[in-house]
């Protein structure tokens, strides 16, 4: 049996292989991502981002206790900020993720960001696409909402939370602004510390600034302590909202056709990347290309042009 | 007379309606930068790059005067975060700013950093080659380090300021150290802050790490505070040492080759890009695409690799 059937036959070691072949993007992995494609489109993909600090690891960890307690089967992709110094969550977070792994019914796989080719979305999103295959609704994707890999990662959700936390200061602030659009629902974690209220009425002040038609999806501002689990039942359960929202409206295929769209457009800078680094006979196509703009033989959008077609042929 | 030859001739005014048609990647900006491209490649190109309030437009500011003293003839681009709250760096840096717009010798263009599709970095070059084609030499980058897109700008140089600041805390600590490496000068800007001390000693500490052969560039580490102006003029000497080294160890053609690798990297995935989203027949294919994604007839890996033949046919 295939590492692939064994998968949609619910083996986790399986799932646990697969996932490091497709974030490889090597050819077991691509392949096990075509035989299971079909069987996937049935979890709910929850986007979970926020900047460093916002607590995210451990929202999720409370939210893995909400879903699990009705008996659901939890995935979560966390991936981490690409820094050499800093391994992304603190120990403690991890850990009490970890504890989490004793639970089949959980099943957690943290992402390296660095080393996957400019292919770190698209690498998310297979896994994702596998924990989908493999029978978990719903699926929480953890990302830090800086840079445009992360923003795609965060948007290729049905329902996205955006963390924010008092007291960051204004350097995050305008890190997070660029993001707050992508936000379905926000949570205002750590909301016992000093800043809480006015970083809600800030929030509320922004949401009514934006434009919306009559039954757009009005996104809410919740108070949260992820620690001590408050708020997390209602958390769960506006997240259970927007997914039925998502189902009545109709909108749920407008956004599933949107999240094909970030993962396709993901896929294709991946592909040529791929051309472009990884296969000997482009990386000569390309390394002269790189002669010619560095001598002036050429000008660099006419050498791009040349490249595409050149990259492009099916090899 | 067209607006490159007129560029070329030292028209600033042709130089400023380019670069908007540059910026705008319109068939006039692509044909101008055809034109100009083989006049380029005289000018030193200086990134200046650092978290948000570490005072780069100031350093900038700083540096324009330490080289217009020696008759330099100093351009800028200036590259925004993207962020629908925040202008980028503040009102008093901009001003400052604009007082040089007086001074013919001093070229400054401020990139917005939303609405390139996907193509900032390239964008970027291009006007930096519009001013290396005017004669402006050197000319300064600025730019947040922050995401894919700002780390290629700031790459995009032969020599990389990085401005640290003391006290702005963890979360920053955590999204700069991922571009640490790229630093050829590290600048510890408000130097007179309190841990001003602590910060050079572990930028040090971090930099006796790397692996370094015998010759190469020993990475110094300066303080400064630009407002004053203290520690400027000897980093305008660094910036010139620096190039002295690319240029007498032959590093400076290897330099040129990185530039060009990345920018035609960037040059592709914007070509994508057109192709995909700004002509109408590639849109159908790519809304066909997604459509067949979306409804898991094509998985994403598959249908990416048709597309991306079906894209790079010539037009």
């Amino acid at each position: 049996m295939s590492l692939s059937d064994r998968l949609l036959a619910g083996d986790l070691r399986a799932l646990a292989r697969l996932a490091t072949h497709v974030e490889n993007d090597d050819e077991l992995g691509r392949a096990a991502l075509a035989r299971i494609y079909p069987s996937t489109g049935r979890a709910h993909i929850v986007g979970v981002t926020g900047p460093p600090g916002a607590g995210k690891s451990t929202l999720v960890n409370a939210l893995i206790g909400e879903f699990r307690t009705q008996g659901r089967r939890v995935g979560v992709v966390a991936v981490d900020p690409s820094s050499p110094l800093s391994g992304g969550a603190t120990l403690g977070d991890r850990v009490r993720m970890m504890e989490r792994h004793a639970d089949a019914g959980v099943f957690i796989r943290s992402m390296a960001s660095r080393g996957h080719g400019g292919g770190l979305a698209p690498a998310t999103a297979g896994v994702v696409h596998l924990l989908d295959a493999a029978g978990f609704d719903p699926i929480f994707v953890e990302t830090v909402g800086v840079g445009q890999d992360e923003v795609e990662i965060a948007r290729h959700a049905h329902t996205t939370l955006l963390l924010q936390v008092p007291g960051l200061g204004d350097s995050i602030q305008t890190i997070k602004a660029g993001i707050l659009e992508v936000g379905d629902i926000l949570v205002v974690n750590k909301s016992d510390r000093p800043g809480a209220d006015e970083l809600v009425r800030d929030l509320l002040h922004m949401l009514s600034l934006a434009e919306r038609a009559e039954d757009d999806w009005h996104v809410p501002v919740l108070r949260a302590q992820a620690t001590s689990g408050e708020g997390m039942s209602k958390l769960a359960e506006r997240i259970e909202r927007h997914r039925a929202y998502l189902r009545e409206t109709g909108q749920l295929a407008e956004r599933e056709r949107q999240m094909a769209a970030i993962e396709l457009s993901g896929r294709l800078r991946r592909e040529l990347h791929r051309r472009l680094y990884e296969t000997g006979e482009a990386s000569t196509e390309f390394g002269q290309a790189v002669e010619a703009v560095a001598c002036r033989r050429a000008d660099p959008i006419a050498a791009a042009t040349n490249l595409l077609v050149a990259l492009s042929a099916p090899r």
